[in-house]
């Protein structure tokens, strides 16, 4: 090898197991997932973390379409009154508005978006008329702005983040429920088979319902540090908006009725949830059904063999163009380098190439998340390959469910939930299901908060309250 | 039939020939492409325009895989600062810029992008560092906000609007300048060949040259009432952000160099472009490449033979189903009104079935473009569509192209140029290339603007100062 050739890759310095919110910095900066921006509480998606994005918006809007859902887009700025006519969303959401200064076209104040149910549900007013007209389903890909006070941590909490958001109108209370657990499920779907990471599906307590809904349906899934992630949500919002913004039709009795209605979203959040699920102390691991390039292949390169073997990858990388795979042939970084780097970024698998394995009609394929090398007959490469990253994706999934299963737990007192809570677990109480109680609860187990509840048949004593109810809370830290 | 079907339909009031303005405010209206937002300039984009947008994004998106430009995204909001370190890029965007008022964050005003270069290249300069960070090629899709105050018009000129905005960097002056030209010609294919618009392509005068930028390469469209569009731009910004930004790196002499740069982008206008330019009095006429739904099927359904046409007609769909075909089975609307509600909304082809086609193994198609009947067998029927979605595609091209041929014109005297003006044309002149004279010309014509120059062969007088120049400027009256 000559001379020059960059020999080492600064890795992450700290192990996953020791301190995973330092390891979490590192590894997004040094993957080139996202940098810090100018404007604090603001990040900068790079391309890396963005084609995890695509790969979603990919898979999902192939799941709209089947819902029948159409993508469209609604101004980015909406007027302060908006925000103002429903009680509950205005209460909710009037924390974290941002404003727009120089507007000229009215006295009002301009929120920059942090969620489009009222712009939206302007326009639906309008739209809706008859029961012809309905359902009536939209989805939005946008950015929205949330003025937040905590402290930021890209993908995970940031002041601005991408998302999508779906609002579909009908004319029955029965069609708005379906369609709240129909994307419940797709959202539970895109985390478990996509992303590879499993997840609680329920419904929020009272004081975590979305602000303005009638019922909320979360998927929560648990990051290895032992905090609970919420990965999506799906709001039943009655005729709250509808009556509100004035969303009525004229049914098929002639008579008229104020619609009903859904919102639901999930965001950028979901790279973070993937960076934190199944990253490992040499950087990111990628599930293959999120990998824009599933291989990179390394050949490995001596100055006499050069051209032999450059172009036997070149003739491999079109074989396998199906997986897009990436031909790492620089000749000024050594392969130890190259082989650090693309571990780093979380390719699933990697090709080496050398002049030996040429002779001998043979490729080493190593896995990702194993670090495991095999010797593969060149023949079987497109069919071993094809094996291999459903048998990554398989074992990601399984490997986080047996997570969270062993993190699942029950406490019967505030002593027991603390001290579960401090094991990094989700613990399931007896609770009443009010946001005070609720409120105490947090405040007592320093900030735990109730991810999602369900109705059990046994009744229960509330470890708060004492009083016999048969609602369960799974609570949690959270980020 | 049924009584109580909707039989007729609400179509145009006015012609595209005798009002081309409101003819397309109520397209834009009444085939729901956009509406009218609360806040005064911005629109909503609805679904059947959206449609239109997320086909040249896939397009697009595989033009930029080739071109290796990787997809990212910016923070929405920049520090004011920002903008004034490059001074011509400061003066020309100061009047377009929105303010956020709650900054907590510093004492700066933070504005609403309303184009990316400075927070980009503010990252780029910490990105790049060696000649092997080089090229760097990213782009966003995003929305970007530009508080015009000029007139609004839905998806022409609109405060907020959606692009894509691609950013490059490179070691060399020579790859900038391909870049900028490789990039405009990508844009020119896209107009051309998917949108069937033909352009002028060329290079934007001192004038009109983007703040900022060395040399500004334009793709320029002729709308059927006579005025201009410019639907892209590809610039070459030399090392002025480079400079100014501090992006510096080490090249191969060990020596830090600044590096040139490219930005390039275009809108959602182009929706308004593809509405303006094929529309005519039934409503939008879409270029079969960029509809979502190529086909729309309507089956003619009578008590009697509803099932068995019903069932034929989802047995076509089917077959069909490459074109992504709707199938209008509704049955509390007449054959007529879908027919009027499909072409309104530019469907590029209907296909009719009656119980008497069943007999007969045959299928009426239906042309949007020219409104023609033809009865297919049903064999044939696949095949035919191809052909003739090919032959649409081609049809409208031609008859754009054949109508930009005949709008431009030359002139040799202000009087000769606002008469050729008056007559919507394209009109080259022979103008010193400096944005006084420039202006003179603009105010002398009412406002008429140069495209884009080039450089003559032979030299001609300035029609303003009377100078000898090789400089030919094409004007126009734009939106």
């Amino acid at each position: 090898m000559t001379q020059n050739k960059k020999q080492t890759q600064e890795g992450l310095t700290v192990k996953k197991s020791k301190d995973m919110s330092e390891w979490y910095t590192q590894l997004v900066q040094k993957a080139e997932l996202a940098d810090y921006a100018p404007v604090k509480g603001f990040m900068i998606i790079r391309p890396n973390a963005y084609a995890i994005w695509e790969k979603i918006q990919d898979y999902f809007n192939k799941i709209l379409d089947k819902m029948e859902v159409r993508n469209a887009y609604f101004p980015l700025l909406i007027p302060e009154s908006f925000f103002k006519k429903e009680a509950q969303h205005a209460k909710g959401f009037a924390p974290e508005l941002a404003y727009v200064k120089n507007s000229d076209t009215s006295d009002e104040a301009l929120a920059i978006r942090p969620t489009s149910e009222t712009i939206m549900y302007d326009s639906y007013s309008k739209w809706v008329r008859s029961h012809r007209d309905l359902p009536l389903k939209i989805n939005q890909w946008c950015n929205v702005l949330r003025w937040e006070v905590k402290q930021t941590k890209p993908f995970m909490r940031t002041r601005e983040f991408l998302w999508q958001e779906g609002h579909n109108v009908f004319a029955t209370e029965e069609d708005a429920e379906g369609d709240m657990m129909n994307v419940i499920q797709e959202y539970k779907k895109l985390l478990e088979a996509q992303l590879a990471i499993p997840v609680l599906l329920g419904r929020k307590s009272r004081a975590e319902t979305f602000a303005g809904a009638k019922t909320t349906m979360t998927i929560e899934a648990l990051m290895p540090d032992g905090k609970a992630l919420q990965c999506g949500t799906s709001h039943n919002l009655g005729q709250n908006f509808a009556k509100t913004f004035d969303i009525t039709f004229k049914g098929e009795d002639e008579k008229k009725h104020a619609a009903w209605q859904t919102s639901w979203g999930f965001s950028t959040r979901l790279i973070g949830a993937v960076i934190m699920a199944h990253g490992d102390d040499q950087g990111l691991v990628l599930p293959p059904r999120v990998a824009k390039n599933q291989i990179v292949i390394v050949p490995i390169l001596f100055d006499k063999t050069q051209d032999k073997v450059l172009k036997k990858s070149k003739q491999i990388m079109k074989t396998l163009g199906k997986f897009n795979p990436i031909l790492d042939d620089r000749i000024s970084y050594s392969p130890g380098w190259k082989f650090h780097e693309w571990e780093l970024k979380g390719i699933p698998i990697r090709i080496e190439l050398g002049p030996r394995d040429l002779d001998k009609k043979q490729i080493t394929l190593v896995r990702r998340d194993t670090g495991k090398k095999e010797i593969i007959k060149e023949k079987e490469l497109a069919k071993k390959i094809s094996e291999t990253l459903e048998d990554i994706q398989k074992s990601l999934f399984e490997k986080s469910k047996k997570f969270l299963d062993s993190r699942i737990d029950s406490a019967e007192s505030m002593r027991e939930l603390k001290s579960k809570l401090s094991e990094g677990k989700i613990v399931k109480v007896y609770m009443v299901d009010s946001p005070d109680v609720e409120d105490k609860i947090k405040e007592k187990t320093g900030g735990a908060t109730s991810r999602m509840v369900e109705v059990s048949k046994k009744e229960g004593r509330c470890i708060e309250t004492g009083e016999k109810t048969n609602t369960i809370a799974y609570f949690a830290k959270s980020y």
